[in-house]
């Protein structure tokens, strides 16, 4: 008997009418003789609604209260889904974080998960049951309740997964899999049958936001084989596991196995930076202290003892950017600044740029022949990042598709 | 310092304004010098919405699982009123049952409170907090969540006030506190200044629903002080007490306390039950098992070794009592059976009924003299409640109210 978490996203229990096909859906998976574990999270817009109502009461709650309030949403959720089962003639039951044995750190907002202790999970799973279990949740050490941020239920159920050794985790979403570009822009993108953790991982930093990635590391750290696939549909989806053969086409060795974008760029630098030691490492921990998520970090060449120094972060981060830059140009003292929102990010990711030079440069002359400006460059083992202009963006992501060999043919 | 528990209702923290006002009424305690404890319920129709929702996906569902679901209720409240609190400026934290220390004996949905451990609840006073406790919910031995069964909060509350040791409990409710009658409906019933455990129990039980009779039977087991008052003004309420003068006048001595109605009453009457042994046992305990509360049993005198017998129970309970009551018939073997729900139950409270002998008659007397006709008649210590046609329950109110002394001639 194969054990088997499943994981299923707000959306996919936003209405009574989704609540039903997700129960069919575990349903189906007890019926083919597995223990089905299941991760869920808040129904729809509750998370949202709850910090909208939040916000009206205080516009800036303690993470505390926070966590006691959004972690309610899931335990709706758990419990009008495994109700649901029962209706069907099911047996199952809810737990919520703390039932099913999440320790956590004691971060509000966003913890880690330090340990699980699986032992009431497994009794009920040896009881027959089918186990509901809150995603995005756990206690810390005194009993209070802590949250893991947005996305969290992922790594509760890859968690879940380590826990009780399961055989695979199925993470289902609303779409068919990971694809090697966005196929509502790529029209000859297709979903790869498999992917490593690694260029997931390097998928999943991206726009193509199909899993937390700390949900990827932490499979990759264990090695849980991942199924991300869609609860809309039965098609196989994509399998993330250590050593994957991405290719559709055996024959056919794919260097890149992506092309992914984000357009959620702010794009930040400052002019005339005094180059001396510690200057950096003074800019980025203000802007850390205050909680700006910085991503690439590129610093120009000195002239005259001055530099450019360029970031980018999420375009949500602009008014806590914005709030210290005249402060920072003024104790460095720098000469001046800019925020560009209008730019966006564009990669290339692959295990096989390793042991294949050359991606880069590829990468540099499609840009070039398209005429698509390059305003930052950062690299990875398995990944080249450029920020370019936003409204190139679908250019780029076709050139470098079909460059890249990636075009399937038949679509 | 003084130790206070305040307790407030769904209906006092139905949006966001409302909750704001409550904060400001546990403000004024805190700033008064009192270490404050307040009991929260789930907010306006939060309770009803989920119950609604949780129908929609199972018509039956398990009891467990509808406390895992309706014990968010109360965590959103508490979590959204500390918030507010702490907007406002004080420091303030919400702690679940589980986190406050209330152990509960493991009936879903009915759980009764076994012991409350305060230790947390202390830390957090101690260290300045104001504490906001989740009402209607505690944890059993497993860890599994119950509930306390509708208007458990009060229960809650009273159960903290004694783990605290606290000087007063504080139950707001939409009303100024507890009237010799309906002031709805009796423009000359007046506010009691005191009434006793007992009174209270009475009233409780029938049409004046201020207060859960479990809150009350606890608080006078603990001689716990409570004080029902209203959270739209700062009027004195009524205190609730062992020793109460509930006299407006000190020189008045008033045998009766107050006049209740319940409009909720359900008359089921058996004709020709045989009359032997163990008769009203099977009929009883048959009904008990499908959950329905029986209030009142009358047993009509043996006429040719046949009796009948009537009780009453609410309105809600009528499909469940009319589910059984041909079979019933047909196991007995009855003549026939009748169920009425045109009916009102009336009261007379008094502790001074004890040692004034006559309330019954004049009672009696006056429905006589309006034409009041007596379905039914049970009494206790301090209380006499006849069952009368809902019609004449205004009629009824008035003249009891007037003959028992208790008009305000002032109104």
């Amino acid at each position: 008997m194969a054990i088997m978490v499943q994981k299923f996203g707000g959306s996919s229990v936003g209405s009574p009418e989704r609540m039903r096909r997700v129960a069919r859906r575990i349903a189906e998976a007890a019926d083919a003789g597995n223990q089905v574990a299941v991760v869920v999270s808040a129904m729809g817009d509750t998370t949202d609604d709850l910090i909208a109502l939040s916000r009206e009461l205080n516009p800036r709650p303690s993470r505390r209260e926070m966590d006691m309030l959004l972690s309610t949403g899931e335990q709706q959720s758990i419990a009008l889904l495994a109700m649901t089962l029962q209706n069907m003639g099911y047996d199952a039951i809810s737990l919520t974080g703390r039932q099913a044995g999440f320790h956590t750190d004691g971060a509000y907002a966003t913890a880690k998960i330090l340990s699980i202790d699986t032992g009431r999970v497994r009794e009920e799973l040896d009881a027959g049951r089918i186990v509901i279990v809150a995603g995005f949740q756990g206690v810390d050490s005194r009993g209070e309740i802590n949250t893991l941020g947005r996305g969290g239920s992922d790594t509760s159920a890859v968690a879940l997964a380590i826990g009780l050794n399961a055989d695979v985790c199925e993470i289902f979403t609303d779409v068919d899999g990971v694809y090697t570009a966005d196929p509502r822009i790529v029209k000859k993108a297709w979903k790869m049958p498999e992917v490593s953790y690694d260029e997931m991982l390097e998928m999943a930093a991206m726009g193509a936001l199909v899993l937390q990635p700390r949900s990827v590391e932490l499979a990759k750290q264990y090695g849980v084989k991942l199924h991300v696939r869609s609860s809309f549909n039965h098609n196989e989806g994509t399998i993330v596991k250590e050593e994957a053969n991405m290719n559709k086409d055996m024959e056919k060795e794919l260097i890149v196995c992506g092309v992914a974008h984000d357009m959620n760029v702010l794009k930040v630098t400052l002019f005339g930076v005094p180059d001396r030691p510690g200057v950096a490492g003074d800019i980025f921990s203000q802007l850390s202290r205050l909680g700006v998520n910085v991503d690439m970090i590129v610093q120009s060449g000195s002239r005259d003892m001055r530099q450019d120094i360029s970031f980018t972060c999420g375009r949500d981060d602009r008014a806590k950017v914005e709030s210290i830059m005249q402060s920072i140009v003024r104790q460095l003292p720098a000469e001046n600044y800019t925020v560009v929102d209008t730019v966006a990010k564009i990669s290339v990711v692959g295990a096989g740029m390793i042991t294949h030079p050359g991606v880069a440069a590829t990468m540099f002359k499609v840009f070039s022949e398209n005429k698509v400006n390059i305003w930052m460059i950062s690299t990875s083992e398995i990944k080249i990042s450029c920020i370019i202009d936003e409204d190139e963006v679908t250019k780029a992501l076709l050139s470098l598709h079909t460059a890249f060999g990636l075009d399937d043919e038949n679509a």
